[in-house]
């Protein structure tokens, strides 16, 4: 793990060395966005697309990076070359950016400005972590606190602030060790997990809940993309549990995994309890689109374990 | 500066080195809680309710500090025994907790927890920061963004995941750069400033808004107290801005300046434009309790701030 | 059991023959109210109350019973004789009301009325479903599902349009098999179990939900008198999830066992996560009020089951 | 009227016969489903959506019907041919069903369930409650109650908990005796009836309320489709009072009667206050489809209902 | 009519010519507060509390009026002496202020302020259109729509943007055409009827909803510190529909008519039907206090009503 | 100036004769709707479809014109023509209806109607007043109170009831003299300018939110027609800040200035801070379908102004 480099504020340094200090505004005040791309066959996904989005929520949250998109590329592919190394043949990685306020002084009659805290680091994808979850499919569960609604912090900001993602973590646990967290907004409408969009397949058509108190995930933008060259209707709508209950199939998108079948929520099965054949096609037509079969990128790392075991 | 020390999970360290890494599941998910105390004449105040209010955000929030109230009382003791003889006699401190969830590890399909980071610093009160609004009162403004709901993320847990008051203090330091947040929650009453508990005086009678989007201040508690010891009738209930713009007298509590009178909100004066009687009747009596002229001492500073320049 | 009697419109008729057609509006419009009552002792514990508050339940609902209160009590004390003997000493039994609006034909332009249905049973306590939590205190859990606000159907009306409380029961019991609902209401306050007000105990004082979004419950009414007898104070006010992880001490109120301690809320323990003082003294004095001990009746159930197995 | 059977529970019985004990979850708890088709001409229509939609509603309510839709659909068809030659050759029927949960016995620690009681029975529809208003088009009246939203309890299931629709008719009919209820959601947006779907013409286009707040009815899907064959554009939407104030037509669709026009929205006329042309294609290709004259239908009945009086 | 004089501006003209120009702000911009006054026995009653209420409308909607509350006093009592010669010994008036904006001139980018509007006149209050609810008790009728929430517009100011108090009129009166309106807030509490605020009496106390969206009401006021006098226990808090429906009494207070009991609410009986006997006392207590039976003077107007017939 | 008249219930008189009493329900009761029609090179746009939305807001408001759009039409036209000659070569005038409910007589237990108050008058656009915001952008500002909610009061109704909006206007000129206000709606939700709505640019689609909250605005609906003609995708959706901060550009739409770029909001650049590509072809676009320069028209008074100066 001791070859891993992170860059922060315009070094490399090793992973164990990348701190910050306590009185970051990052960690103070909650001022920090955040990215994650990953690789497939070790090269970077929509990387532009992740690197606009953090632009997105720096101009929403007023930091200023002190560069421009195509200097964060520049440098984050450079991070990517340092690191790459790291990885094994049938491994991929995760990028991640973090961007502090840095030294932002906010005191209680005024406030000043320092450099902005920048830090791109890369990690391998565990994928045993979620594997098995292509065939059995996972569960979700809806905990009793609610998303956070945009006219107090907009979910569409990649950021931070998830004490009240964790909070909901511990409702979710408490039914199933393994479940997947399946936020409601105020109003009762599906909202997201805490890192991941949601998806139910109801006579053919995808539904998923409009970008209202979401964030637009890049998975979720990939998946209507494919469903569109697929053939298959999409809608944006607001969703209730109803929808899940009774859907054919349902999914979470995510970087990391791209798309996980869930089966069962709240305990009910989905369906007929199996990843059905809508999740399947697009699974499919997303291994093609990046040269790499990603349940069996996942099923080789699983029986790696098992055998290391 | 280089003189102040740092209690970072059982050791004393100079400030400056006092980081934790980048992964740190209070930088990474907000999982932080805090607590600001403040001295008096070098003799911290409600140190036992400060770290009692600490252990219910941390039971609250799931953090496990792997100690109890005594033994927090009495670290926190020591890292201000080590710090004190950086302040001379007029001066006063802040004694800042902060508690993160330190190396929790949350997969895709499961997490695990580590030891927790315990911070404590201690830090001198720049009462230039505020010492001039005892006597001009503050301006408050409420942005267009609301308080967070309880039913998202309880305002009562003292925590860190702040950027929503961070992007609504741009607004308001738009209309006034010294200007006061006041937010309001999402019904439209009268929340609170992102540190701060409001009042307003009419008839004679103080008004605060109920404990249910706000965090229930220690100075908000000491007011009600010294109100009570004055005979000042006091009401907790839902206020709106109209409470405010037709109010006697008007001001925010919080530790660091105790109680500062608000006499213009949105622009419109608040009463005669002036601090009123009753705010200067309770620090009068807050002066008393802690045997300090609370005003005094802050004038002081602006007289020897005034000599320096 | 076949010798317990039920009256149904002016007869009493075996249990199993109390029936009723399927096109009754209580069944088909969800048009039906209800109250339980309980003996102590064998003696009926403010049944005029509970009669009381069927009258308001009926006169919201507009199902004119065709007789007032004291003929209703006339006939309930009936009904209570006929059925007693089939009591042990040591039983006590519930006294249920339920009245539905008989064959109201509601056509597509218009309607009319007929005979209300009135059904009054008797059925022996099942002390072993409740008995040992008095000990070991019980789990409190928030689905996610919400109260029905009292702008739709108002909650203090005590009707069986129950279906939200019963699917919000699945996702408790997925927590908990034994697990007890606690609903939050849509602004995310503490509401009600589905058959029981909620109270927590914060440094000796009672705090429990306005009478908003739950019924005033006759045991919740009972706990406030109580509660005044003994000197203790009681506030109601709008809670939520943090005033119950962070209080002393926790309980529900309900008919069949007056006051049952909460121990554990989402996992997360009260208190020290055993029945508290305040719970104990409460249930002593509403024994020492109807003469009988509640908690060692329940115990000697528990016993009884225990050697009979 | 003694010749019509009931199926309950595996057995045919005369419809007096058909009676449910008064514990039965359907009447304690609100555990009930149902459906309802007609016949035109005799011949069920779309029985089998509507019975898919029956075990989409025991999905979400957690009733297991032990059967599949194919056993139901044939039993439902044995009680048809059981029934139907109660019928004149201008009658037709509806065919209910009725699901409960049967014997569920919810204690205060736990819940068992036993069997689910079917019911399946069919009526004649009664022409005469709503055949003139195919003419005259009905008053539609917005009560002050609102709809149950889905976070509490999604309408999207068809249950029988309609105590809240029952007391918004009171306030409806105080207005006009054969006024239309039209409920507005919590959010004043334009919901449903207690048993029928709303749509509103504007400038040639129909809009319907989405399925937010409301049940996603057979009849309202069947005028969506017929629209489309007929080139009529369809849009739905969230809608306000406004839009039926300043519509060109409006109608209800629901399972009796289709369709009924409506020309008044609390007092005020909409459109030139007759039934439009838009609602007469739709109602005539409707019946066309159906092969019946659903209009003429009604008239005979009036006809033969005016020359027996 | 024509004695009547109008203060307009400085000058006293007939009420004929007290028109203001279409442009005025208080018409095109809905910038108009106003109160109400009433004399008993041709005495001003709490004039300065109306005057000082209308200075908070006005610093809340930000009219400068160029005098104070002194000389508004002394204007208002030179315009009630040059009115009250009109009237007759058992006659008694309104004194109106109005008070617009003036010639505001909002343009697209900028605004410029002129002189306000300020209107007084006087006018018999007419006995007969309220006079025979003393004894018949009105009917309380909420409509669908509801009160404008505080966070938009709050009802604590006295302004004269009713339209919505109009619409909702149409619907109660369409109900009942001497119905009076109660109207809900959005989350369906109890709120104000169009110029009046409501109480309900319970088990001998008084209960209002508190001034979240209500007018605090002089009148109002006025109830609550009789009822102190006479030992009659207040509650402010939230309401429903079900506090009203299973009250012993309610009733309405405003300015011209002091108290009118309200004995049904939505078609339902309040009580038994009749003004009950708190009612009675409070209004017995007023007419003490004013020297005037306030419901004796109503009804020798309408006897001279019935002569004059 | 003294050569304008203005229409008044069948006269023609002076502008500054154009008066109407204080006891006008306009004013007293808020019943007024009102439309603002611009000629463009002196030829009314659209008039009709403004005819229309008046009559639509009067059916809405109950308010019966006595006359019907024909005639409307007919006179409008008159009373222009009665007025153009005011105007030289480069200007154009604003032609605006103002309908009240005349002289309603809103008793405590009634009320009756008289004749409605009918004025129509015109005036110059005064183009120095936004002409040079269409080459600097205007400065988009979101006030702390909210749209008020279509359940209370339906925004789509062109009524005058808009003291909020006067006091929204207070916040938005303490931020920047030079403003435009953009209201939330009360769930946070992009609504509506005063006068004006709202579009963002993103990713070359025009968005703009639902008509659920805001004027249905005439020129809103030319830019969407505009938009069709030149292939520009356009959405209506709720927005939120976060879609004005990240667009690439943003506008608002009014009958005076057609469409003005707005470039900063909160003081963020939206965009590059200059107007874009999309807001230009539109303004293009609507020069060409009205035979008229609208950039150069504006330019022209901005020089005149500067010469005379």
């Amino acid at each position: 793990m001791s070859e891993w480099l992170v860059y922060h504020n315009g070094k490399l340094v090793p992973d164990a060395d990348a701190k910050v200090h306590y009185s970051d505004s990052g960690l103070m005040f909650g001022v920090i966005v955040t990215e994650s791309t990953r690789t497939f066959a070790h090269t970077p996904f929509k990387l532009r697309e992740h690197i606009n989005r953090l632009f997105r929520s720096m101009k929403a949250t007023r930091i200023d990076p002190r560069m421009g998109t195509d200097e964060m590329e520049r440098i984050t592919l450079e991070v990517w070359e340092a690191n790459r190394h790291n990885l094994g043949p049938n491994d991929d990685a995760w990028i991640v950016h973090n961007v502090t306020g840095g030294k932002m002084l906010v005191t209680i009659g005024g406030w000043e400005f320092g450099e902005p805290t920048v830090l791109i680091n890369c990690a391998p994808i565990d994928f045993t972590a979620f594997g098995s979850f292509y065939n059995s499919g996972v569960h979700a569960i809806t905990p009793s606190a609610r998303q956070i609604p945009p006219q107090c912090l907009d979910p569409k900001i990649k950021h931070r602030n998830r004490l009240h993602f964790n909070l909901a973590e511990y409702q979710v646990k408490a039914v199933d060790p393994y479940g997947f967290s399946l936020l409601l907004d105020i109003n009762g409408n599906l909202a997201e997990n805490k890192g991941a969009n949601f998806f139910v397949v109801t006579g053919g058509a995808l539904r998923t809940p409009t970008p209202h108190s979401v964030l637009a995930g890049v998975s979720r933008q990939t998946v209507l993309e494919l469903a569109e060259g697929l053939g298959i209707p999409t809608v944006e709508q607001d969703l209730q549990l109803y929808d899940v209950e009774t859907a054919d199939e349902a999914f979470f998108t995510s970087t990391p995994y791209c798309l996980l079948p869930a089966t069962r929520i709240n305990g009910v099965t989905i369906g007929d309890g199996l990843p059905g054949p809508v999740s399947r096609r697009l699974l499919a037509a997303w291994s093609e689109m990046v040269g790499l079969d990603i349940v069996k990128q996942a099923d080789l790392h699983l029986q790696t374990e098992a055998m290391s075991e």
